[in-house]
């Protein structure tokens, strides 16, 4: 059995995690730790766990949270985390860290796009980012993984085999995302109250959305060149889900059949990734509570453009799913353990 | 290994019997049934079960739908199913039927609330009706059982035990319940549609609904005496979720105590039902997707009454959650197998 | 012009009356104070009201508020409101207030429900509960009208009549009320956040709701005895509507025309309540962004029992557009002045 | 007072006609077809209507709607609006149509997106396309207008100044719209029933919606060159509201002033369009039930774009509101009768 500690458990992402690893054969939860609830029964703040997972939450303690434990998840705040990762390491412990801290390479991008110095940039280049569908071999043999951010995930997954093959024109791409309201996290904002959210939807930082540099990084090694892009993501009135509507321009000569085959060298193997027949492309519905990735694409060629769609679920393959992907991953269980249910159909 | 057949797999609570059943691990599912779809793949109807549950869908054939197959959900219109019942119990198949045809002992109130008579009274007697919080052991050797009506699960397990114990007077009840739309079923109407459903809620079938008599029937058999009863279902801008607000005037001299012992006696063992601590009272989403009934509490001294309010996921503990908690105990499978996951924290 | 100040403009009962008034030909609106927004323009916190009202906010200050005013709206927190309300009396003004501070006539029952002593109980006598449909003739002489609670609103016309004929038990009622989140005012409080509210249904402060002797105190007037009963408020995923769904046993001979009768003769001159034909009941859409409420009633020959249900918008009807029905009448305009428009169709 | 008849007045786009018209000074409304509902009264199809519009729906009969009539809204499906509208043009009745069918300019074009011959090409030249906003004149004088669909209004208004002024690269378009669920009409199909449509997002017609040529006929009269982009509608769980994020290469040299400038240009005289304060983008919110087209930009430096954001309510100023502000246009009313009211707040 891995020994577990997650560290922030009481968000949207953490009680995704727990539903998740409640239910993996192979995994035990040693300590719950939350600032807000500290002191009371995990029951209590999500009832949902009642009779299902017995655990008191405590106050995180840096010197104990590893105490007879394998493996650390950390889904704390941007910032909090990079203070929190080094001292966990350092006490030998592996860690899937769900904040932004240690998925940008490069210290400079960061405080460009986080307004704040790094504080811990030699662990940068020891953490892995924790997409298995592009650094799998690295994600087994990791002690840090950079858990991806939830738009990051299906704009990747959208467009690397795209870029990788060549297909299309790296400076041409738009990504527009649409997103349920969990992905803001499990907030007291009047911004994010029903009244304020229902019947209507709006677009958010745009041109300097914190998940663009992710998206440009990952993609510019996909590409082999420097991916520089429109990220702009929209709130909807729904509480899961993320849909990215990708465009980019075809390379001349590039045919729907070469656009297919790039996803499917791809992504034939792939456990979670979802190629869709040809013509259709996902709902986020279709991926509800699932650790899957739906993809599809339309190409336009009285524009010249490839459109390709990517559906998931923000809490599960965009956080806590992959999270358990990756931990599955550096224990050496088989990668799909606990993560292979459907979606609720409705 | 149990060989399972789902006649009306492509509704809602197929649909999530499916997902329920495609995680047990002593099930297999050898066919499905569909009217609208048979000849398509079930992902084409159903995309979350792509890669999930590859299988094709057919048309109902009773002659054949027992083939190779150890037990059947019959999960058919009302009226259709009655016609269906005695064909596949004649060829020696164990059902779960998920319709209304079994689940009122008597033909007569079945016609009065149905409007159409009976053909096949005589299966009656022998069909259980599916609530193992009271019918255990009858449902253990059961041929045939009736799976109980979403709203009736709700409102016969908050009130049961305050009869059973004579606490309240069962000519007071009151039973007003607050329902999803998913359990009108997967309909092409436009009284369903997003538009008509959203911002709204309504009161329908005063005074008349069906699950009437079904609520009355396991009443009285718990009070001992006939029990009449006002149930009033209501429609809410919702997918899942059932709350039933209960009112009853208790009995001179029953204290707050007594009536908590009364729920404790009933279901201190029940693995499915869940009474929440003094003063509080449950929300549909926190048993949203999982096989749990929560039930709370408040007595009020000053009118004399107790309001009871349960809550449940309508296609689970409603519908196909307990169906499969129906055919584990037919099959001598442990109760809780495959319905063991959390609901969805949010 | 009736020259107008509205304190307390923001919340969504505040932005509810900005939008009646702006339509409203006889009013003016002189001044809008703001806790929380004071110094912004309207458009910058309600983005609705750009270039439709242009207006600053500004501090509540008691001995200005009232200078150039005719009339004062009191948007304030309970508590608040009677600490305001004696100062800007005293000044001349005259005052429609959105608080519970003056609804109930005796101070001890105010004490007994809102857990505090009431400040001002001299003004309890002269305030008048502003139910035009109860109270319409003091409501044109009133200095001080005190605005209905939304919920009561509802469960007071729905039974009213019946109690004023003598035609219902009146210690059998029971109000099951449904409402839209928005009745629980603008905050940033994560019980009111949208992943909490969404796909979800709960009862709260069973037996304990304020408004409970509210509705207690009118119907009581109407019986022309005391009247107990049970009043359960739930949320449920919606900005606005509440339905209100009112059991009560009818006395013996009572019959279906004599039901009618009674809300015929309470209601056949009334410009904002629509009794709909035999056997319908209303939902909470058909009265969207309307001042009316909808009334339907079903006899449920069976149980002795009657159903009443009541279908309002708790901004419009059962707030804001009360409180302008209100001030028509005292300032003597047409009494349905701004408050014709139909609802939203969808 | 202009006389008026509604053909197709039960969907909802016809709903919201209503009730604009409702509460019109100049307007009466003389005549309501329906194909569905003919016979019934209107308030027994929409019960929002009861005591406001008291009407009886009757069948289309070409040869009598105009009877008594001054104009007449065409609420009809496209294809059978292309065979009525001659019939009543020849009898000298003004139209304001809602359908496609005279909206582009180039019946090759019609046939193209929409599969079928134009059948009635010789009207085509006479029709004017009815956003006031670029055609304000030529609607004054029109024996029919065609009024635009709900995504080309806001997609032209948010690019045609920018186009106009030489701003942005004509050929770099993209258009990513995100509609409530009204916009697919009052219908009976399961696509659009509340379980499906519920907590999921998806796009549809990728790269063949047939409002693109809509989109790109306007711009390109804007561009004085042909535009051709891409435009991609979405289905999102709300009722109301349609949401353009518009991007665009903006040329060399051209600056954040430069940009502002042409849209105060365009519309600083504009009723009904609100440009917003630099760096904010508009919500569908802020405009739901509203007339408004709210527009906001956010230049992108490091990419070269400029984003552009578009809201409207699709059935008001996407809808029904425009055909009123035709209506008005061409009875010489003030433009803005009976459009003024604000959105709703919440």
């Amino acid at each position: 059995m891995l020994r577990i500690a997650v560290a922030g458990a009481t968000g949207y992402a953490g009680g995704e995690l727990l539903r998740i690893l409640a239910a993996h054969p192979e995994a035990e939860i040693v300590r719950l730790t939350s600032e807000t609830y500290a002191g009371q029964n995990l029951a209590d703040v999500m009832p949902a766990f009642r009779d299902v997972l017995d655990a008191e939450l405590t106050a995180l303690d840096l010197d104990t949270v590893g105490e007879g434990v394998d493996l650390i998840f950390t889904a704390l705040p941007h910032r909090t985390a990079m203070n929190a990762v080094p001292k966990i390491l350092a006490s030998g412990k592996r860690i899937v860290d769900f904040s932004a801290d240690y998925r940008l390479k490069d210290p400079e991008v960061y405080e460009a796009w986080y307004g704040t110095r790094h504080t811990d940039p030699g662990n940068l280049d020891g953490a892995v980012y924790g997409l298995p569908e592009l650094h799998r071999d690295e994600i087994r043999e990791a002690r840090l993984v950079a858990n991806p951010g939830c738009y990051p995930t299906g704009a990747i997954l959208a467009l690397a085999p795209l870029l990788q093959g060549g297909l299309i024109e790296p400076g041409s791409i738009v990504v527009d995302a649409k997103s349920g309201v969990s992905g803001a996290g499990r907030r007291a904002e009047l911004e994010y109250s029903f009244c304020e959210v229902n019947e209507s939807v709006r677009a958010y930082s745009i041109a300097r959305h914190r998940h663009t540099p992710e998206i440009e990084q990952e993609l510019s090694q996909a590409a082999g060149s420097a991916v520089t892009l429109n990220f702009t993501p929209h709130l909807i009135p729904m509480s899961r889900g993320i849909l990215s509507t990708c465009y980019a321009r075809t390379k001349d000569g590039v045919s729907a059949p070469d656009l297919r085959a790039s996803f499917e060298k791809a992504y034939g193997d792939e456990p979670f990734v979802r190629l869709l027949p040809e013509g259709e492309v996902p709902s986020t519905g279709q991926v509800w509570g699932s650790n899957f990735v739906d993809l599809g694409f339309v190409p336009d060629e009285r524009t010249g453009r490839v459109i390709v769609v990517a559906a998931l679920d923000n809490l599960t393959k965009g956080a806590a799913g992959a999270a358990v992907q990756n931990m599955n991953l550096m224990a050496g269980f088989p990668e799909t353990t606990a993560l292979t249910p459907s979606g609720i159909p409705v």
